[in-house]
């Protein structure tokens, strides 16, 4: 099994409304509410690969409850710890034209207790995982030292980590010693010193405890620095699409490869391939088979 | 106990957004969720002025649950009957400037089976109700003159109903005989055949069934046409506020009214009074208390 971790899962809500009002009274046509966040997508990506999978994090209040259930829907197994809190909800009010406006609410607030009792949980599942997968953001409350701590627990039980995160969550990753950690090339530059080229500052985090660091840059290709070598994956052509979700189906060809023993070109091939085949799909979490298998032998790696 | 339905229950969202970017992405800085739909508001009022009362209607799915809590949370004793949509959320984005964005989701579509299980239930509470409001929205699925026999239902029970609705429930619901219809003046142009003034609108809907009609005119006060005669509330001075909820809370007042006994122009004063003092309140369901106590004695009733 390979275990999710989302600590700031969401409902993610898209209002379709024909011709918007920003000042007045609007009908939304339809509605759409799936379960969200990083961890989620990633699970739902590796679900559809026929992988078994288990959603863990936090969940709160009417939302939290909300996300549970459309997991259950989709027959995503979950082991989510209740909070006292409310999850978030992130909306995206969709026009006419194509424009969409986002509002992201704060999100819960994680008590110590709460977190200690995810702790407790986790280290339960890691019994039965084979790789664990931690990403996204933390909600409030959560020390930014904590997917660190979280991948460190992961290594005690034999348990790769992946980590995919933004921020002071990046930073402090690669002491809990992760298999991969994987920023994009905005989140890297955040998160090192400056530096002239992503593999020099993948160098930096990988100097710091991370065993392998790949770093995505959208339609140019990935970068892994890793214990067998450098590699390039390179995409064959452009997809169009969203790409909102495409780093989380490229963390789960990671995992993937991960369980699965694979070398690095294979696995970087196949993270390429699901990262394109997700933004050929419209939504967060899913991917065109199509573009997958289409893409996957082409895929260049150097 | 007074009796509030409320078959098409909301969860009233509202978003703080210090700056909106409509094209974009926005961090919203506050988030409040609280139970609606006009039967909700009005029940809340009543329960403020120290009223025993019960909250039906209709509710399902997350949001449903959310609804749910928000009236626990509250005190207000509830009878919900679940249904399998998923119930509406209405969303109010507003912004540092003062304007806001209002989203009403389309709600939930009720089955036949479930709107007959819902007459079961309210048959069941009508034993120990005083009175009951029958106010809001009809749920896609619910027929038109659905208010019309809940209203019929309550009086072959002996309790009398008032019905604040809109459109062809307001045209079908005299046809139950309820106590009190309370349109106001743009619902009653809409609901009978044109007219030069509001009391012989009113007169319309008594001729049809309705044994009183009250038309609410906003600042310009109330006209109540009833067997002891008609009569005009008038404002003693312009509240500034929120208008929203003003209509329920003028409802509270006529349900008090009710239950009490109280005559005609008393009934009026205290309604008005009420629908003043929610202006004065900035969310729908409360009202202020120093408003209605100082507006009370100066409305003049004619």
């Amino acid at each position: 099994m390979i275990l999710t971790v989302t600590l700031n899962a969401a409902l993610d809500v898209t209002y379709q409304v024909p011709e918007i009002d920003w000042t007045g009274v609007n009908r939304v046509r339809s509605v759409h509410r799936r379960a969200g966040g990083k961890g989620v997508n990633v699970a739902r990506v590796l679900h559809g690969l026929g992988r078994e999978v288990l959603v863990t994090g936090l969940a709160g209040g009417p939302v939290g409850r909300a996300i549970e259930a459309d997991l259950e829907a989709a027959g995503l197994p979950r082991a989510l710890v209740p909070i006292a809190a409310e999850s978030r909800t992130t909306l995206a009010v969709a026009g006419g034209g194509g424009g969409a406006a986002l509002f992201n609410e704060p999100g819960p607030e994680v008590s110590e207790a709460e977190l200690r009792e995810f702790g407790r949980v986790y280290a339960s599942l890691l019994e039965r995982a084979e790789a664990v997968v931690i990403s996204g953001s933390l909600p409030r409350g959560v020390p930014a030292g904590t997917y660190a701590e979280l991948a460190a627990l992961a290594a005690e039980h034999g348990v790769p980590a992946i980590v995919d995160a933004d921020g002071a969550a990046l930073r402090h990753a690669p002491v809990g010693r992760p298999a991969i950690v994987k920023p994009n090339a905005e989140e890297l530059a955040r998160a090192v010193p400056p530096h002239g080229h992503p593999v020099e500052g993948a160098e930096h985090l990988r100097a710091r405890g991370a065993e392998s660091v790949v770093v995505s840059l959208g339609e140019e290709g990935l970068y892994a620095v890793t214990p067998e070598g450098t590699f390039r994956a390179r995409m064959p052509y452009r997809v169009e699409g969203n790409p909102t979700g495409a780093g989380d189906s490229l963390v789960a060809g990671l995992a993937l490869g991960l369980v699965e023993g694979a070398a690095w070109p294979e696995r970087l091939r196949t993270a390429a391939a699901l990262g394109a085949a997700a933004v050929a799909a419209p939504v967060a979490g899913d991917f065109d088979r199509d573009v997958y298998a289409r893409t996957h032998p082409l895929i260049e790696i150097t």
